[in-house]
C-alpha cells in the first residue's frame, strides 16, 4: 500500500494517527534545526516535519529532496504550531519517521506554481507539468463535472446517449473535413465528422425519441484563437417536440449545470429575434451583462450639412455613462480603435454630456446645442455622459459599433465574468447570399427548418424566410445552436434546389437522409453546445486551450507529441499516396 | 404540443383522460367493424381503436395507414375488452377523436418486428429502419446504461474524466494507425490513436491520480467477425498503486455493472496464471462456465508402441461427460472439426467408457483395456463418459483442443449466454519471440512493468520474464486488459533495448513520454475495457454489431452512407496528395 490517505484528506481529528502519504514535493524549507516539505497530491497538500534533533539523518535527507520529486513517507500526525488557514489541511502536519524516494525529478522548465514564469509555448512543449498546476487542475475537475452533470440531467430527461461513427464521408460541400486514407479501399478515404448531424437525424428517424452525445468534431480549417481543429459537442436531438420544447428543455439543462458546478443560479432565459440583436448590439451575440444599447440617429443627423452622416446608411450611437470627462486622448485612442483594419469604421463622432449641462462635441459647427441635446435625449444620456456615434453602410457600422460597446464595457468594468445573462436568439435568416459563390448558403445548415408562416416565400424570396432556429447566448459567447428540423422531403428538396444543390448532387451528398425520411420521419429538432467554450465560460476565462488537457496551438500543432509530422514511405505506399511536389509559382 | 403521453405510458388509471399521442402504426388490424392500429415509440406500443359505426370517415381514414406511417391522435382513454397481459399498455386502448398524419412512409424493405425477414447486407443499407426493431433498440438502452453506470461509478470512486486528442502523432510502430494528412503542413500527418495509452500516463505523470475516459479508438487492421475499425473503449489509470488495487477496483467496478444494467450478481473472480491458463484451456482466455480441463496423459500413452503419441510433445485429453454413446458419425464430424485448417489438428484418437464399464477406443491395439482404463481414471471419467485425446507440438494442441473443448462445451449445451464466469488471469509472459522479425514483442506493450522478483532476468533470459500484467476474462471473452506500468526511465530503457529499438528510435517515437518521466513519474497502472463487446456479453450476443449504432461490415465500409468513397481532386490537391496508380504485378 503507498499511502493510507491523500494529500488532501488529513484534519485535527486524525491527531496522534500513524499515516502513509504520497505525492510531488512542492516545495522544502529549513527553519531553526526544522525541515518542512509540502507534499502535493491531486486533493491537496500536507506539511511535513522533519527534526535535526530528533532525526539528523532522516532530517538531511529530506533536505535533498528536489522540487517535484515523488515520495512516499510514513509519519504520525501532529497539531501545527502556526496553523494555515488558507488550506484545508492546514492544522495538522506529519512528523515523519520514514521517506522513501519513488522518483527522482530534474528542475522543471518552469516553475509548478500557480503564477509560473513559463511562456506559452513552453508550457505547451511541457503540457504534462503545466498541467500540474491548480489553475488548469481546477479546469480539468470543472470540465469532468459539467460532463458529469450534463449526462445526469439528460439521463434523468429520458435523453439516450448513443455514439455515432468517427469514421464517416466525405461531402462534397465538406471543403473542411479531414480525411483519413483507406488502406483496404484503394484510393479511397473516410472522412472525420464535423458534427454528427445527419447520424443524430437518423436517430430520430429510427425512433430514439431523445438522444444526445458528448462527441468529439473536427474541423479543418484556419485557426483563430477560439478554435481548435477538435472540438467537443454536447450535441442533442429531440423527436415530436417544436421550438419552445427544445428551448425549454436546455434552459433547464444550463441552470442546472451552473447550479451544480459553480453555484450559480442563472436568471431566466431573455428571448430576442436575430432582428433585434443586430439592431440594438450589432452582434447576433450580444453580451447583455450591460446595457448601453445602439441608439439609431439618421433622423436627428441628417440634412445638417454634415456630409459623412448625410451620405450614411445608418448613424447610429451609444451611452457611455460618466464619460463625459474623457480627455482628448482618450478620445483620440478610442476613434484609433474603430480604425483598426479589423474593426474599418473610418472615424468616431463624440457628443459629450458635461456636468454643468453643457454640451460639446468634434461636430459642433454642424449641429446646434439644441441638435446635440436632442441627440443626447434620445440615447437617454445624463449630465456626465459621453455619447460615441459611428455612421456608414449598416452591417458595416453595427459590426463596428459592437466591437466599440464591448470596448467600453470592458472599460467600464460592466463584463464580470462572474455574473452571468443568458439569452435566447431566435428567427435567425434561413438563407445568407454568398456574394464569393453568388449563391445561397444555409445559416445554420440545410436541414434547418423555415418558420412555418415563412414556408411559402421559400421559392419566391427566399432572403426574407426566417428559421426555426436558436442559438444560447451567455454573456457574448455564442454556448450552443440548433433547429427544428426538416422532415419532410418535399421541403428537403426546396431547400436544396433554394441553395443551389442540383437534385444528383443532392442524392450524392444526403442520399441517405432523403431516403430515410421516405419512410416515416418524425418531426423533430436539437441543439449543440460547444463544450469547451461552456467549460471556459463557468471557469471565467476566454481560452479554450486552458479547458482542454492536450489541446493544439493556433498553427493546428501539438508542440508536445510535435504532430503533426512526416510518415514513413513504407506507410504512404502501403495507402497508395504520393506526397505531390509543391508546385513553383 | 405533439402528445401528452408516451406509447408505453398508459395504464388502467388513466381511462377516461383525454390524450395525445405520436408514434408509428407497427400494424392495422380490421376486426368486424372496428379497426385497430398498434402505435409505437420507444417506450412501447398502445392500441388505437377506430369505430365504423361511431366515425366512419376517421375509420376509413386509419384504415388507410400503412406501416411506419407517423400519426398523431387524440382520443380517450378506454378499457380494453380483451386485454393484452404482455405489453404494459395491454389493460387500455385509446378511443381516437382526431388522427393526423404527420408523415407517410412506403413500404420498407423489410418487416420491422422482431423477427425480420431482412438479411444482414439490407439491413445495414437500411440502418435506420433496422434500428426500429426491439431486438436493437433494447442493445443501445443497454449500451446507454452500461456507459451511464461506468461513469457514475467511477466518478464515486474519485475517477476523473479527461479527454485526450483524436488527432495524434503516427509512429514507426504503428503500422495499424489510421493516418489524416494536414491542409495547413504539407506532406505531414495526424493520426487516429489505437488507444490513449501514452496521454493517460502522462496524466498520471501530471499528477491526475485517478483518470477514466469512455472513448473511440482506431485500428486499420485486417477485419474479423467481431473487429471494427474504430471501436470504443473505457480507458482507466490510477497512481499509487499496486496490482491487486487496480485489480479490486475493477472488479468492482464489473460487478456493479452488472448487477446495474442485467441484474445478475457476479461471483467473486477468480485469480489463474497465465502458465495455468494454457496448461488447463489452452487458452488465455478460458471460458470457466464448465469445466472439461486438459489432462495431460503422456505418461500413459507413450512406449506402447503408437508412434503419433510417442512422437508428440504433448497428448493431452479431455473428459466429455455422458457422450460415451456418441456414434461412429458423431465421432468422425468431431474429427472433420479439429482437422479443419484454422484448427489443424492431425487427428483425434477417443476412448469410450461405456455404461456397462467396458472401454472402446480408436487405439485399442495399441493400449490395453488397462491402458485405457488408467487414462479414464486420470481423466476421473465415469461410465458413458468419453475422452477425447489430440497430440503434437505443445502450442499448437493445446490450442486444437482449446477449440475441442468449446466446441463440446457448445454440444453440452454448457455455455448459457444468463450465466456469467469472471475471472482474471495474471502472470503473462512480457515479451514474446517473434519469428518473423526476429526479435521481440511486448506482449501487452512496451510500457508494461516486470514483475519486481523477474526484473534481474531482463537482459539475462527476457523471455523468462513475466509482465505485471492482468486481463479480466467473462465466459471465454477477454473484456479488459492492463498492467502496471514502467515509471523508472532507466527500466523502460531496459525494456526498448530489450525489444531491440535503438535509443534514437526510443526517443523519437516515445521522447516525450521518457521526457516527462524524468520529472517526478509515480508508479501508476490501469485498464482498458473492450466497451462494444463488454456491452454484447452483457447482452448475451456475440456480434459487437448489433451493439454499435452504426457499425462498419467486415470489410470497414459503411453500407449506409457508403464509405470509405473517392473524394473530389480539389480536395486532394489542397493536401498535396496524389494517388498512386495500382501497380502491375
Amino acid at each position: 500500500m503507498y499511502r493510507s490517505h491523500t494529500c488532501g484528506e488529513l484534519r485535527s481529528e486524525h491527531i496522534d494517527q500513524t499515516v502513509k502519504l504520497a505525492g510531488w514535493v512542492q516545495r522544502t524549507r529549513n527553519l531553526g534545526g526544522m525541515t518542512f516539505i509540502d507534499l502535493r497530491d491531486r486533493y491537496g497538500v500536507t506539511q511535513l516535519a522533519f527534526s535535526m534533533e530528533q532525526n539528523a539523518d532522516l532530517c538531511e535527507k529530506a533536505r535533498k529532496m528536489g522540487r517535484e520529486f515523488v515520495i512516499q513517507i510514513e509519519g504520525k500526525v501532529i497539531e501545527r504550531s502556526s496553523k494555515n488557514d488558507n488550506i484545508p489541511t492546514g492544522a495538522v502536519e506529519i512528523s515523519v519517521s520514514s521517506l522513501n524516494v519513488l522518483s527522482k525529478s530534474e528542475v522543471p522548465p518552469f516553475t509548478i506554481e500557480d503564477d509560473t514564469d513559463g511562456g506559452e509555448e513552453l508550457r505547451m512543449k511541457y503540457r504534462y507539468l503545466d498541467l500540474r498546476r491548480n489553475p488548469l487542475k481546477n479546469n480539468m475537475m470543472l470540465r469532468h463535472k459539467l460532463a458529469i452533470e450534463t449526462r445526469k440531467y439528460l439521463d434523468d430527461q429520458g435523453f439516450l446517449e448513443i455514439e455515432t461513427p468517427y469514421l464517416i464521408k466525405s461531402t462534397p460541400e465538406g471543403a473542411r473535413d479531414f480525411v483519413v486514407p483507406s488502406r483496404m479501399h484503394e484510393g479511397q478515404f473516410y472522412a472525420l465528422p464535423q458534427s454528427p448531424q445527419t447520424f443524430k437525424q437518423l436517430l430520430m428517424v429510427s425512433g430514439y425519441d431523445k438522444y444526445f452525445q458528448i462527441v468529439r468534431c473536427f474541423r479543418d480549417e484556419d485557426l483563430r484563437a477560439d478554435r481548435q481543429p477538435e472540438f467537443t459537442q454536447i450535441d442533442c436531438e429531440m423527436t415530436f417536440v417544436d421550438r419552445e420544447d427544445v428551448l425549454n428543455t436546455f434552459e433547464g439543462l444550463t441552470k442546472s449545470l451552473f447550479q451544480n458546478t459553480i453555484d450559480v443560479k442563472l436568471p431566466d432565459f431573455k428571448r430576442m429575434t436575430y432582428d433585434d440583436a443586430m439592431r440594438l448590439y450589432g452582434s447576433d451575440k450580444p453580451d447583455l451583462r450591460f446595457g448601453m444599447e445602439f441608439i439609431e440617429l439618421n433622423e436627428l443627423t441628417q440634412n445638417k450639412g454634415f456630409k459623412v452622416f448625410d451620405s450614411a446608411e445608418l448613424v447610429v450611437g451609444i451611452c457611455a455613462k460618466g464619460c463625459a470627462n474623457y480627455s482628448r486622448k482618450d478620445l483620440d485612442k478610442l476613434t484609433d480603435f474603430v480604425k483598426r483594419p479589423q474593426i474599418g469604421a473610418k472615424g468616431m463622432v463624440w457628443v459629450k454630456y458635461n456636468e454643468d449641462g453643457s454640451v460639446k462635441s468634434a461636430v459642433d459647427k454642424f449641429y446646434s446645442e439644441d441638435d446635440l441635446k436632442k441627440m443626447l435625449e434620445k440615447a437617454d444620456a445624463q449630465p456626465g455622459d459621453l455619447l460615441l456615434i459611428l455612421s456608414g453602410e449598416t452591417n458595416h457600422t453595427r459590426k463596428a459599433m459592437n466591437e466599440l460597446r464591448l470596448e467600453m464595457g470592458n472599460r467600464l468594468g460592466l463584463r464580470d465574468p462572474k455574473k452571468f445573462v443568458p439569452l435566447w436568439v431566435v428567427d435567425f435568416p434561413l438563407l445568407e447570399w454568398d456574394e464569393e459563390t453568388e449563391r445561397y448558403h444555409a445559416m445554420h445548415h440545410p436541414f434547418t427548418s423555415p418558420i412555418e408562416e415563412d414556408m411559402e416565400m421559400i421559392t419566391s424570396a427566399p432572403e426574407k424566410v426566417r428559421a426555426n432556429a436558436y442559438d444560447m447566448v451567455i454573456n457574448g459567447v455564442e454556448i450552443g445552436g440548433g433547429s427544428i428540423r426538416i422532415h419532410d422531403n418535399e421541403l428537403q428538396q426546396k431547400m436544396f434546389d433554394a441553395l443551389g444543390f442540383t437534385k444528383e448532387e443532392a442524392q450524392k451528398q444526403f442520399g441517405f437522409l432523403l431516403d430515410a425520411f421516405k419512410y416515416g420521419a418524425p418531426p423533430h429538432g436539437g441543439i449543440a453546445f460547444g463544450f469547451d467554450r461552456l467549460a471556459a465560460l463557468a471557469g471565467g476565462r476566454d481560452n479554450i486551450r486552458e479547458f482542454i488537457a492536450f489541446p493544439k496551438n493556433n498553427a493546428g500543432r501539438d508542440l508536445m507529441i510535435d504532430s503533426p509530422s512526416i510518415v514513413s514511405t513504407d506507410q504512404l505506399e502501403e495507402l497508395h499516396l504520393k506526397i505531390e511536389e509543391k508546385k513553383e509559382e
